[in-house]
């Protein structure tokens, strides 16, 4: 079993803050593959949301799952999930390979789907959800937790967009995550087709950042790479990738993932993001303050003319995107992130991973 | 005047740590165009080289070199100085465009080179200079302050060879520097044929730290791009630029360069530095600890399977490539710096620059 200590399981709470009334708004956890779908689940059900159901084949999933979320209901299938019409929006966390095909299941059903990231890897895939979006009027929205579900990240969009750091430039991003025992990951994880490569997976995070900070429509990737350096047991796993981008605004992008967390650090990965401006700079440690001790997330710096200030954000800043996902499905508006947004990122995933040179 | 907050005049002091006796080794000042030529002949002087010699065709440049080094005599001409058998080393600070002409007219005369980085700007220039080192045998060896000129970075290698972090993966850098009043900047500053472009220039302290902390002998330029986000006053300024670079064992390197530091930054630039290891990570913060007021520099930040460990370097661990340049100027070796790998740094600065997509 992967430990907390990994970015899998990482599945922060925050301060309930309800956008509606008990009994208001139900969904559903369908497909329990990747750990995030508990942060999925506890960012829905802070904003008020009720989880009305669970499935997965594997029981030993659904026992774990009940134990975090007893409120839930174990449903005996699929359909018996899919045919509730009380149910609104469908949580899943599937193997990255088979998002999009429930996705597309999940919204001909009638309801609004919420994939974890990454939310599809091929081009086809892409195509396939774009068509079934259009045909349904349904929501294919996205868990980018890196930004979504970290307090830092919510705050450095309120900066940017009060002009705190002039017109963005460049968003510079590391990714940087823990392997832990390659025994505790499902079978998927090593497999090319199923995870879809790392810059498509945990570089997914990283691109829809950049589309989100600098606020450009689309991009373009100009270079892509990706190796496995130091995993010869598993020749499909990449351990290391990285990509520039170039905004339609003029922004670039540069990130790096890799799989190369070393064991005495305090928490997953230490994942930063540096902002450059105009006008000033902001540097995110997400994760961990590095060298310091139990140092906590979410902390970020602002440098700009009036000097340099230093925000500890852990507890004060919440999740508003879980909210606003919710009234976007009640309202049909598009508050918490635009469909044409997820699909852009999805998009950029997969063309930086179809373009990368394998260097190693 | 340019003020002591801006990278060009950066010169760092360390402790004195004499490698010859006082008269063995005399070495000359000439051309005083960028501020970096205070940093050298500080360590210079302080690994014990005697300053024989100033020479600059600008009195107020000679007067203002002479108040920090009063035991210079003001030569009346360069030739003065080329022809006195007693200098062995010339160090310079030409524009960048000169530099590779000065060289080779001062190891003509018999004396070894020292030049402010980038070592020069063109193909041509390094195929000239090349030349020049086999007829003389004299050495062509630059001042890459940010590495040689840093405790942090210093110590950074130190780590390495240690095997503090394994293999060696990708280098990453940040070279962000201030402004500050334009009108403070010299004319060359702006000129494009006179700089070299922003990655020639800034960039060559980045792309030597790849060579050296990955121990590559050789390096693709895999992508680069440069733009003038900010400053239409001068089109041949280029105020961004980034590059990927692979070397030839497989480790990667990416960096960024600008010249956005704001103003209320409380140094010239927030250098940083990530070292990515197969057992572990090192980032430097060369110049400053963001958001810690009056940090001082030379942070360093180790994390592998032992643990996090927070390093302050500062008067910590001094400059030793000087006092190894002396010596090897004395006896003919190459423990400072090979000439081939100084060769390389300035052949793979021009060519990202020459790769270099222009996005603004």
């Amino acid at each position: 079993m992967a430990k907390a200590s990994e970015g899998m399981n990482y599945a922060p709470k925050g301060k309930p803050n309800l956008v509606v009334k008990k009994g208001e708004f139900s969904f559903a956890a369908l497909a329990l593959d990747h750990g995030h779908i508990y942060g999925m689940c506890n960012g829905l059900t802070e904003a008020g949301a009720e989880l009305k159901w669970v499935y997965d084949p594997d029981p030993k999933k659904v026992k774990a799952f009940l134990e975090k979320f007893p409120q839930a209901k174990k449903a005996r299938s699929e359909e018996e999930i899919l045919n509730d019409r009380d149910v609104k929006l469908i949580a899943a966390a599937a193997v990255p390979s088979e998002r999009s095909a429930l996705g597309i299941k999940v919204m001909t059903a009638g309801k609004d789907y919420f994939t974890d990231k990454t939310p599809l890897i091929s081009l086809e895939q892409l195509r396939a959800v774009k068509q079934a979006v259009k045909k349904t009027g349904k929501k294919y929205m996205c868990y980018f937790s890196e930004r979504l579900h970290v307090e830092s990240a919510v705050f450095a969009g309120e900066l940017i967009a009060e002009g705190a750091i002039g017109k963005v430039i460049q968003v510079m991003g590391m990714g940087p995550h823990r392997m832990g025992d390659p025994k505790s990951r499902p079978d998927w994880f090593f497999k090319r087709e199923k995870y879809g490569g790392i810059l498509c997976d945990i570089g997914s995070h990283q691109i829809e950042q950049v589309l989100f900070y600098s606020g450009c429509k689309d991009a373009k990737v100009l270079h892509s790479k990706v190796a496995n350096y130091n995993h010869p047991k598993y020749p499909e796993l990449e351990d290391f990738g990285d990509a520039s981008l170039l905004g339609d605004n003029g922004a670039t992008h540069y990130f790096r993932v890799d799989w190369f967390t070393p064991d005495g650090l305090q928490n997953w990965g230490d994942g930063r993001s540096f902002i450059v401006g105009t006008e000033g700079f902001i540097e995110q440690r997400k994760y961990l303050n590095l060298g310091i001790k139990n140092s906590g997330g979410d902390h970020l710096f602002l440098a700009n003319k009036k000097g340099e200030t230093y925000y500890q954000l852990a507890g004060k800043v919440g999740f508003p995107y879980f909210g606003k996902l919710i009234l976007d499905c009640i309202n049909r508006t598009e508050n918490a992130m635009t469909q044409e947004h997820c699909f852009k990122a999805a998009e950029l995933c997969v063309r930086a991973q179809m373009k990368a040179v394998k260097i190693k």
